[in-house]
């Protein structure tokens, strides 16, 4: 078990999705929800779940949250109890509090109030899944700035057999392939000479255009 | 503006972020929601934005439905109206169903009525934080598989102006920089005389144990 | 008791009566509602009955659900846990599952997730009722194909004394009297010399028309 | 169109069917319900179809109540107005009101303020059902006495070409084929060389036990 | 304490006050209500107060409600609970079931289902204060037909002083005084040497034009 | 029509019955409910029948609530209200208030704040019936004080066809009958010898202590 | 602890203020809400806090309300529970009754029914709230008459280092500087040569135009 | 009119009772209510009363919110809509932002996002009755500061006729009576040879100690 411990607030989809992922990281997570029925069904892969109104200073007291090395407000849709929520944490003194934003207004009084991260994840991952639909072959990506990405590519059917060398996306769209993931294992920097099948997956480095153009080529 | 044509049913958090970010991939998109504030709010930004009952299968035909090249049931809270949505797309021959679940369950009906993809926005983006959390230079990451994942990591005080070849993450740990991400642009395949600055981002490959072990070393 | 066993969920006025009539041809039955006044009037007459939400997996498995021979979803008026419900089921390898449908749209989820016999309670009985209601002496009746029909019918009071000879529904009408069902005990086959009384039964088979035609000359 | 009027009054799924299947038997029917959206969805099939109060005699009386031959009670859950509708139309003056008992006590009600007919249906469907799930043969019955049944079975792989000369059900188990549904057509009567198929459907005559070994002996 | 016995089902205004002057006149009463508070306000008034459903005729068996002369349905708002509590107690045979209506249509149904006596409190009390109203002496009557009217009038100051002779109500108005109610005693028959005293209360025997006319020559 | 007004805040079961009586007395009376449905039952009965919430100034005072000789705040289950309302017209000047009380309490504020005369229909009748309960052959009374009572008393069947002499309640029981009412019509202080029969009706003045006897020795 | 005794009715924002200061204050102070999260809230501060319902007249006798001096009804948004509780109150003989009044219709039947001070804390904190907002120096007041006030000023920079001598506010305006508040102490009726510093305060006497034109002018 | 304008967001009590005021001071009012019947109440008497949902950034913009002086969130009991407002407010550079706290929790959230003055009207009402109920005598009061208090005292009926000079409080309390309020007029620094009667009002400086116990000694 590692030392650092999560206090996550709020155990719906998110918050439980979340406090799951640490847990396998191996941290220690204390979970709170006022909702018992939520808080049953996380509490035998929690370190501890407690039903509690973390909108209450004395509850959030009596826990400790002051100990942890960082709190979550991942409470659903009640605008009210994130923010009083988020502000009882960093006046208890919880190093570091991230919280989930409901809209950017929500987010604007989280950041004013002194949470030292607001994560929006129903707007993130809803333009992740865009790019997606666009891209038949993107898998996930990374955007490095506003101009570059580094993308994971399916590789397509029609480039089942070819080589780097005959692909050479790096003449026709500027962009690098930097890895391919094979069945048979991971290959870094790949050489000219590797060749492409189908079940492979290609992780290209360039700008939006670029990548956008070499995937439009091949699919 | 691009051929391809989406509808996208539930005009909430996520399903009007992914609105928004398909149509400023240049898309054209439907926008239909039983709330009618939703509908407004959307109006403006959607190609159109119709206040309608998505279950009912007249509102659909009538809206053409069948015509669109991907349907996105984006539902939020009302399992029953995403099911019997997703139902009626496919009867009517929507080419691709995308369908965000609420939970494992409600993943698994989708799947056995024909959903050609089903989405969990709120639990990847809770497992995406978690690793975000635990790992404080973590920007984002790709898992590759269930071993190698590339994570893009910002560059620590402690590292400023190290070089490559002093740092040899491949040597020490066996993961690769494939590209760093500088303000003055971006270096992919960087050479081992390539020097590292405090603002700047690294992007790793490597097994998951060589990136944690490298980032540990680093912070 | 029959080695069969039944998995009544829901015991509305449709499960409950089900379940009922199960017991009473000798069958063992485990029904379960989350109503709990629900459970408490069935639980002297069941062999079981048990207040449990279906749509929690763990509950059901708990239950032994997938040892039924028959799984019943009798859910009344909520679409979503009948489907979750009957998910379960079928996953849990519950070897027939049978649901109640609310609606067409209802019933065609249903069975694309498996379920092995669809039932519509209220649409059937309002078919069964239209047909007694124009026809006053039907009093019960099998669709034996889009023709041919079996009807029970009064004996109307103008039938009254009168000989299979006499009233000879073959040659007039085309359709058959099968059987005659008197006070003093059921005659099958009758023959010509047989005689009608006001209270007999009549059971006739022929085609709709037919039927129709014979019941419209004797009212 | 026939003379016959019916008033249905509940357009909810026993009352829409019943009113749709009046339809189809050619007779005129005027539809009521207090919900808007349920009388929409009959407009286009019933003669007429109303939003009206039906608790109230004068919204009654000005839609001419009392020239209807049959008035049928299909309310859905509320038993008040079920029973304030009834007696309306009994004292309007209905020659024959038919209405949809939710209990026994219901039932009761209804009997003593004078509706001609009480009907139960998911009562009567619940115990129809049973009789299916138990016999998986048994397609459809009709019970004319407490002891003798009219059964409609599937006839089962195992009597695939058995001539009913070889079945002989009437010596072996006391009860009568009276007729063989074949896909060329119907047999009324059939004769000892008759030989039954797979696809066939047999109507069978005789005790509720005969019949139970008999389908029991050839499942 | 006399033998007979009442059951009365609805603790509300007019079941409490009618209980309580029951129990004043030396009766017992069983009250039952299904509002525990309403049952506790009246538990140390009645001989038994009970919280129970009184629509579950086991209920009412297992409080012996046939042993009863006589059941008062008094249930305040829920017409469907009237009902079906009073065809219960006429089933189990209690030999008097009196009833409130709350309204004409209620009436009607508690009519048909057997109930001895229907009472309509606010309708009757409003017609009784609207007579109180117009006549300002008049304190309280009794209608003996439709033309006849006991009235008891406060005598009112004008009349103060005079003798019965004086006034002489026969002669000019044609209603008689047959009793004069002073502080020292009822006159039962007065003469006609009686005289009247402000504080005094006269009760008139008259048609209601003869009571209407002379109230209005002394006001 | 007279030239009193009456204006009736709240058209429930005792308002309406209050105010048709007092229009068929004809008088004038304005109606006021803040139910529109109530409003509209009783709009074509009532001099005038508004819409209008009675708790506001500006409201009353418009409709000129000051013109009217009496308001009666006949206002169902709101206290708030009923209260409101009576100090608004007894504020605004209307000559008489009467207003309806739904308890002991609400009836002492009803007091404090001025009103002229508190009625507690409910109550009332409640009484009233405990009184026709328990004498079957009571129709109705009069309590002229606490000790002296009009009884209108059914004549039993065992009272048929004798004189009042040989009867003579006074007498026997000290009270005495000073009217009967016969179907040929009625007879003020009747003569020892007139004759009862069973349908007519008679009017007794005693104490409660007489009348009770009297009416025991011939039930 | 003084021997006065308060009886706090309604532990909202405001009567949990009042209960706590007179606490502070040194007198006893028994608290009653119907809610038990309030009284919780208070019951370490009060003498004593009580969970009940105060408009039921023996849960206040059984409190012993009569021998408190005072009872204040600070019942937040109730009014009929308001005035029945002060109606209550007064009846069991409370000496001094206080109630806060939502509106001025609610204050008029507090003071009919014998409230012996109505407060409206909203209502009398807007005014003072306004009156401070445009005069940003204000910082308090009190009104003495229509004409005059007592203000309680911020010596606002531009008169740092002046004496009263040369601020002379009698001779320029008329009204006169009663006291200076300073860090070093409270100075009454200061000299002429007393000298003004930026954070001290002004208390002032004059009309409320003397005051307002002298604060105009040195802003 | 004066050209400093104020915008009120929420008109409950607290909020119009602030608005009428500045209205009476002659400022220039925009009110803002979501409550339609609020805002009717309010706009006969306000500069602009306008319907609308305040945390909607786009409504505040087109109402021109950034143009006032003095923005005020008088919300009643929506937290969440009180901070969200706040700091649209702050955000559209409202120049000052003036808002109502429901607790203290509510007050630092407010302040945090940079609320100009944060106010607790109830809380800050329910201290100052406190210190009235305890001393009949005082009708208002400023605490200058932690130990000193100015206090406007009536006289009591023991004072009558009492010159100040026999009445001392400065030798004998410590405390100075700087105006003597009298029906004839005020009195600033009043002589010691001035009289006091029994309708006058003092205003007294000094200590809390040496007030409580000057008041003490002439109550």
């Amino acid at each position: 078990m590692k030392t650092n411990q999560f206090l996550i607030i709020g155990l719906g989809r998110f918050g439980s999705s979340l406090a799951r992922e640490l847990i396998e990281l191996d941290y220690e997570v204390l979970g709170i929800d006022k909702d018992e029925e939520a808080v049953q069904d996380m509490s035998h892969i929690l370190t501890h779940a407690v039903v509690a109104e973390s909108t209450d200073e004395e509850v959030l007291r009596s826990l400790g949250a002051r100990n942890f090395d960082c709190g979550v407000v991942a409470i659903g849709d009640d605008i009210q109890a994130s923010i009083l929520t988020a502000i009882l944490l960093k006046d208890l003194g919880v190093k570091k509090v991230v919280a989930k934003a409901m809209s950017e207004l929500h987010g604007r009084v989280l950041e004013k109030i002194g949470v030292d991260r607001v994560v929006y994840p129903e707007r993130d991952m809803g333009i992740r899944v865009a790019h997606q639909l666009v891209s038949p072959n993107l898998l996930d990506y990374i955007e490095l700035s506003k101009e570059y990405t580094i993308a994971e590519l399916a590789v397509p059917r029609c480039l089942n057999g070819k080589s780097l060398q005959e692909l050479n996306p790096r003449a026709r769209f500027g962009c690098s392939i930097v890895a391919i993931n094979k069945p048979s294992g991971i290959i870094i920097a790949p050489a000219a000479t590797d060749v492409l099948a189908e079940k492979d997956i290609m992780v290209v480095i360039g700008t939006n255009n670029q990548i956008e153009q070499f995937e439009e080529s091949v699919s």
